[in-house]
């Protein structure tokens, strides 16, 4: 079955759950009107259903490939990324005076959920270009914003992130890439870059890498690391691609999925760079590019999921198979009972997982419109939240989707399996969801859990104001917010490596009851009767519960992990 | 890292939780001493680790194909195959009068995981042969059992099931394939069957199909479907492969994984074929087929989660990454908080399901060996439980193991892709994993749930015998059976489409308590203290308590499954 895109799905959760009014209220965003939103949702899925669904097979059947060293991207990628760039989506969310279309990154989530779903290898093209695009509106000179922010936001170049070596990949202070000073403002960049998507790109003319890499005076570890930008053709006088760089796409790697998207290993050999930012400051920069990234990739795993939900389902209304229990039914499977269940399952995480991430790009946008410090912290709080469990969502959907296939789920030809294989990377690609539950109880719970506190106090409101209502859904939310409060307030109480040990259970009861609480309102929204309520209902009452475990499971420390030795690990 | 087959794990199993000294003090299998068990099982290990996990890789790599119609199998499979029967692996677990090894199902259990572990796809060749064996020793007759038995025993011929064809999935009863009297006693088969695992092979003299069809005064469903016989040479005079029968492999799927085993279409044109056990009543002599089948089936998903578990440790123990918090550590990822978690639960996962597979084995072999019914029902409860729990542990584990390898784990050649891969189709074949559920709930609770009860009272009872010693543990195990009990009898006392919508969350908090069960006896067996205390706890403490959102899920009955609507799901 095609993609069709949810365009009504966006609308309802931007007028009911995750208020987007509250960022066209803001001057920064005064021109996006109701109408503006409705006009890009329609036009972006319009793109996703007929010009980029329709590739994503061919991502799969014709990888990309290296020939004599050129890359030679999937049939059709070629025609389905002009109209991308043509339309304007790489840009969509930069600043105009480049060229963006200065949309809110809120509405840039939807846009990127419906690519996503419609083609995942190809769609992470222009999100790595769109993070590229924000490092350096953040960090770049005016000459280098000038010259390459143009280019990047018209999809005419598009940008790599160059951080990985073989020793260096979570731990990105290990990197040993080396940048040694020209003379002439410029550097010269040596060193080996792996697991690079997009590392080549046969339909744009110029690929922009921007390369983690250590200047001769750096300190070790991540305070000596700088940003560059590596062009793969140097700009000549009048910014268009130049003579090659000394650089080169070695080889590509051969991956479970995602085949569409070439995964680059790159070297640099004294390759012409230009440093962005500061010098050892290329981690902050990197930060920025990556934290934005990290949402992307979340919602990357929800469109799958979205994509895998809706291949499913389409089989489950076709496929007849055994007598089923419901009476003028559709005589079809998705009558079982179990089957009913899976993809009930399936929608209810799609929308907890969507609308989760959607208010953390909300937040983003009310932090950059309004400076306020709580919206900065809350954007910075649901981020690793937001890539984890949209990621875990994508894979568990698409599992799941297998399965309502039944046997044609394990045959390639049914494209069930592909969702799976191209998801899968979604959990380890951007910082691991175990690097991001760190994140998460480390870093982002340095204000003693003040921004995770504040989260609780909204879910324990709206539950307040649903017990009319929904009095059975409101006592649940509100007690799982208690519970995760006092999930919270053990953690933020323990040594570092005691919350480490419960980091990724945490995340994921934090998002159950997050989850929980935009089902609620959604559910209150339509008056607490019609088929939001009965998602709700399944979501608070079916899968809600698992809460109390994850969060029992977070509070357990770290000393039960290393009671079992590393040989008895082996025996 | 080569596989290690755990050897001194099912010594200490058989030992101290499964104990199969029940089974050797049986005058059946009198001759199953403690040497011949530890003889057996290292014999088996060694072939595993030496023989069949050098092909693992191989079946991935050089899959099997069809050329001009004929089948060549992975490189490597011929040779490995033929140790495997000269060994007498085949039919290790069939009656010594046709040439088996008269082994007990609970060590014939043992071998297969470490065999699914080496290389699951080779492994299933042998794993089919040896339900076909069963099928014939209960149903052909003396004749047939005299031509086929020795030589399916032997491994010099191979055998499939012939169950699905292209409506007839789940729904058995849609068989539509036809067999018409020849008048000479044989049957004309003609129809076509899709999924037949290993329905050709090219390192067997023969390849005997048991086919499901109709005769032509069948009634319609499940009560008109014959079992037959259809070799693809039919024997000669003096049993030896002969002229070739009207059958032909149409072509082989691409699959997600399980490249080294084809999947092949089957067209029988009139094949000659012969009746296995009475007219019409072929579903029963196919259930006897399937549920051990089902078993074996199980019993692949814990070895490849083996498989997975030991590569994912060996990457943990040598790839180095950021300073790990453990002073005096290895050094390795294997040291931080998150790698631990992951890599426990896979162990304790695997513990778990292997302990109940074994059970289930276990309470088969008494069953054979005293006619005990509470044995009988005890296996025939515990078998979709072992196949849907052993499978999802499958893939769990093999889904975390590619986690522990990071970026890695997504890029072929590392081998954590392939675990998760092949054992996917687990879930799936042999009746999926939702289809295993609803036989729990349905016709494994016709008692009433009696044999669940019975289950309960032994858990409860080795949790009281604990309270000693383990305390925490011991109440804990013992309130999680008593929430178990209250959900199965509120499932006992439903109508059967509310007991289905509730089904798989069932049989997984069910399988949550009986892992609970099996990791206190093993912690007990070491009086409390070491690395089987340790995992014990971790599994109690941090799995466990899932049950109680499982079982409360299972208890929400169906109607809220129907409260959307599918246009609300498309919606």
């Amino acid at each position: 079955m095609p993609y069709r895109a949810p365009v009504g799905e966006f609308q309802y959760i931007f007028d009911h759950v995750v208020d987007l009014g509250k960022v066209a209220q803001t001057p920064m965003f005064a021109e996006v009107t109701r109408d503006v939103t409705d006009a890009i949702l329609s036009e972006a899925g319009r793109l996703s259903e007929e010009v980029i669904a329709p590739v994503q097979r061919n991502g799969d059947l014709d990888p990309a490939v290296l020939e004599n060293g050129v890359l030679r991207s999937s049939r059709g990628f070629a025609g389905a990324y002009a109209q991308i760039a043509l339309g304007g989506w790489v840009g969509m969310a930069a600043d105009p005076e480049h060229g963006g279309m200065g949309l809110p990154m809120t509405v840039a989530t939807a846009v990127n959920d419906m690519m996503s779903a419609a083609c995942l290898s190809l769609q992470l093209n222009p999100l790595l270009t769109q993070g590229q695009i924000e490092a350096l509106e953040h960090h770049a000179c005016p000459e280098m914003k000038a010259l390459y922010l143009p280019k990047l936001i018209s999809g005419e170049w598009n940008g790599t992130m160059n951080l990985t070596e073989p020793q260096a990949g979570s731990d990105v202070g290990a990197v040993a890439a080396k940048a040694v000073p020209n003379g002439d403002g410029t550097y010269a960049v040596t060193g080996q870059k792996i697991f690079i998507s997009w590392g080549d790109c046969d339909f744009t003319s110029n690929t922009c890498h921007l390369v983690l890499a250590r200047l001769p005076d750096a300190a070790p570890g991540t305070r000596g690391i700088s940003l560059f930008m590596v062009p793969k053709l140097i700009p000549d006088a009048q910014g268009s691609p130049g003579v090659a760089n000394s650089l080169k796409v070695v080889s590509l790697e051969h991956k479970l999925g995602l085949h569409g998207s070439p995964t680059a290993v790159m070297q640099f050999d004294g390759a012409t760079g230009w440093l962005v930012g500061e010098p050892h400051k290329g981690m902050a920069a990197m930060f920025t590019m990556m934290n934005n990234a990290r949402l992307g990739v979340g919602v990357q795993g929800i469109g799958a999921a979205e994509g895998a939900y809706q291949h499913a389902l389409a089989y489950a209304l076709e496929r007849r198979q055994g007598k089923t229990p419901v009476v003028e039914g559709t005589g079809c499977i998705v009558d079982h009972a179990d089957v009913r269940r899976m993809l009930t399952t399936m929608k209810a995480e799609i929308f907890a997982a969507r609308t989760l991430a959607l208010s953390c790009a909300l937040a983003i946008d009310l932090a950059r419109a309004t400076d306020d410090a709580d919206c900065l912290a809350r954007a910075a709080f649901l981020t690793p939240i937001a890539k984890a469990y949209g990621t875990d969502t994508g894979i568990d959907v698409a599992s799941m989707g297998m399965q309502v296939h039944g046997g044609m789920g394990f045959i390639e030809e049914s494209g069930a399996a592909q969702y799976l294989r191209d998801v899968r990377v979604t959990a380890i690609y951007e910082g691991t969801n175990g690097i991001q539950a760190m994140d998460l109880v480390g870093r982002k719970m340095m204000d003693g859990g003040e921004a995770a506190f504040r989260l609780m106090d909204e879910v324990e409101a709206s539950a307040e104001a649903a017990r009319g209502i929904l009095p059975d859904l409101a006592i649940a939310v509100w007690a799982a917010a208690e519970t995760l409060r006092e999930a919270t307030e053990w953690l933020a109480a323990q040594q570092m490596n005691d919350r480490f040990a419960g980091a990724v259970p945490f995340l994921r009861g934090f998002a159950r009851v997050l989850g929980a609480h935009f089902h609620l309102k959604a559910a209150l929204a339509e008056g607490g009767s019609g088929p939001r309520t009965a998602l709700a209902t399944f979501f608070i009452r079916r899968l809600l519960p698992e809460h109390v475990a994850l969060l029992a499971h977070a509070r357990e420390g770290a000393a039960g992990l290393y009671a079992l030795s590393p040989e008895d690990l082996v025996a």
